[in-house]
């Protein structure tokens, strides 16, 4: 049977969600703790790959387990071995034709943006430290600019095509994109998009961060979209900021 | 000249603010660092001497520096020396009978409590993990009958005396104890004192704790302050949930 779960993460300890010999990662412990609990091979699958030093609330994964397996202890096992980083929530049977990946209509990314002189001993893997002051107001507006339909090709990592591959297409849709805050000196960046390409959500914020700190005009962000080149945007924010937040399955909002 | 520090720490890798030969604490790490930049021994003095593994956002240390020492850069050197686990806040030139713990006139503590079947990858060095749902309606009532001045000797862990010497007195007067929340799953729990006595806080908490889970009645506070005897209290909090929040220089509120 499919079986769809959520999954919590702190980031710092691993090399990114995807499996990657010789390195701890999100996926490879799920995948030898499944492995070792249900008596057969597993691999799962997830909603969006984080890269290394990146956390999730709301990471979802599918993967197949023996009919009638009991989910509870399932569950009850993955977090007993899981270790402190990794907590495994809700596990429920889905369709057989469920896909973590190519089942999600939707990801939510958080951002977060310590914005003060001093470091913060508490958050230091889960906030940028930026301790120039920033203009949220002119972060929130050029924000904007990126909602909707747009090739995001200055905001990404352009994956190297196979050989004869046709390029791959970087246009997504961003359905939302704001900045609230200071709260406790945080900013809090919350963008949301049918899906995301490589280092979108910290090339967004590098560049949104730059127009905080008058490097870059509240006006700029059409001319970085038009642009179609990563020289254009602001370098990528540090990934430890970043929290994949949440997935959506069913349809988009109208 | 006399000093006066502000000091946050995560008390996670340290063990304890007091020096202690062979292991890291928070002071050996100070005192360290301010001998090394004004060269010459300085020992720094603290409001409250966290144990291993508590954390302080309002710590206040004093220490003695050469006669116009620039504070600012002195701060600067601080924080690029200390590492990410200590920020140091303000630095003051202050009176010189100015001592962090004696002119301290009240010290406010937080111990913050995850409430919730699942443990928390993000929380596991700030908050205690409960898994069992409590019921915060009857910690806030019971709390109430801590407030005031009591004999809190079921709440310490009493000193040994000198020998020959009398024994200490464990009379503190308890200003305020308020628990809020649950605010995403965190229960937080505030006391102010005029001081406290050694590990009377996490006491406190476990016992508050157990009336959470209906293991001790609402009403069973005042019999526990007059057994005078640790047995009667529950078992003290893990000391990785508490924080230093706050000191108090100055008359007590009215």
């Amino acid at each position: 049977m499919r079986v769809r779960g959520e999954v919590v993460y702190d980031g710092s300890p691993f090399h990114g969600f995807a499996v990657n010999l010789g390195v701890r990662t999100v996926a490879g412990d799920l995948d030898a703790v499944l492995t070792r609990v249900l008596g057969s091979e597993v691999a799962v699958t997830c909603a969006g790959r984080t890269d290394r030093g990146v956390h999730a609330v709301g990471q979802v994964v599918s993967f197949d387990a023996p009919d009638g397996t009991n989910l509870e202890s399932l569950r009850r096992s993955l977090n007993r071995l899981c270790g402190a980083a990794i907590v495994v929530g809700a596990l429920t049977v889905v369709a057989d034709d469920f896909d973590a990946r190519f089942s999600a209509t939707g990801r939510r990314y958080r951002y977060r943006v310590r914005n003060h002189p001093d470091p913060d001993p508490f958050s230091v893997s889960t906030a940028w430290h930026v301790p120039a002051s920033l203009n949220v107001q002119s972060m929130a507006t050029a924000a904007r600019d990126l909602i909707g339909e747009h090739d995001f090709s200055s905001f990404c990592r352009r994956p190297r095509p196979a050989e004869g591959a046709p390029e791959r297409n970087l246009v997504r849709r961003v359905e939302s994109a704001t900045w609230t805050g200071p709260d406790d000196d945080v900013l809090v960046f919350d963008i949301a998009a049918s899906a995301f390409c490589h280092q979108m959500v910290r090339s967004i914020v590098g560049t949104l961060v730059d127009v905080g700190r008058g490097r870059i005009p509240v006006t700029g962000i059409p001319a970085i979209l038009a642009a179609g080149d990563r020289r254009a945007a602001g370098e990528p924010a540090p990934p430890h900021g970043l929290t994949l937040w949440s997935v959506r399955y069913g349809p988009p909002p109208s």
